[in-house]
């Protein structure tokens, strides 16, 4: 449930943008701000149905659109070698500790490489 | 013009897959393979006329990708910053160069950076 929740906040977070305006909207109220089916259906004038089916097209929207693109596969797998490279970084650092110049450089790459995980 | 060519493969490149198939199929035999309007329209029966506005249409739908996922505008800063990084390594590894160890590790992490410019 939470790992689903969590997938859903991805997929909305890389391809949210490409959903029409309102299906975006009841989407984000949905996912983002938590509002129940009916607090939406109340806003939008709409039944409790309807908005239920519209954010059920809209996830499978978003699933079609990281089918063809992958970019969380992508981001995923860039983390893991982002992650690695840097706990590799931190051991270098530890083993160099007592050359300053040699630390505040490796330092410096580190924060350089962390930046690029987005 | 060659700018142009360019800007569109990298549309096609990070977009395409979001195109119908039929589109992404003509579009590609036409920026990819090179074909002409007259060889494409042959090929699918179609007006030369026809495959000139499914390809005006495509790149249209392209460039509205790109204006709300922004990957392409994320890739060049990315690539940027990743260029820096390795010039700073290279610059250290130059430094350090009677380091074997040091000079062996720092080649490893510039290899690892390089790579996660996909």
């Amino acid at each position: 449930m939470l790992n689903n929740i969590i997938e859903i906040g991805m997929l909305y977070d890389f391809y949210g943008e490409l959903l029409p305006q309102k299906q975006k909207e009841i989407f984000g109220l949905y996912y983002d701000d938590n509002l129940s089916l009916s607090e939406i259906s109340e806003e939008y004038g709409l039944t409790r149905q309807g908005i239920h089916e519209t954010i059920k097209r809209g996830e499978k929207k978003l699933r079609g659109f990281e089918e063809k693109l992958k970019l969380i596969e992508k981001y995923k797998l860039e983390g893991k070698s982002i992650t690695v490279l840097i706990a590799e970084m931190e051991e270098l650092i530890l083993r160099r500790k007592d050359d300053d110049e040699l630390v505040k450089q490796l330092t410096e790459f580190k924060e350089a490489i962390s930046g690029l995980d987005r």
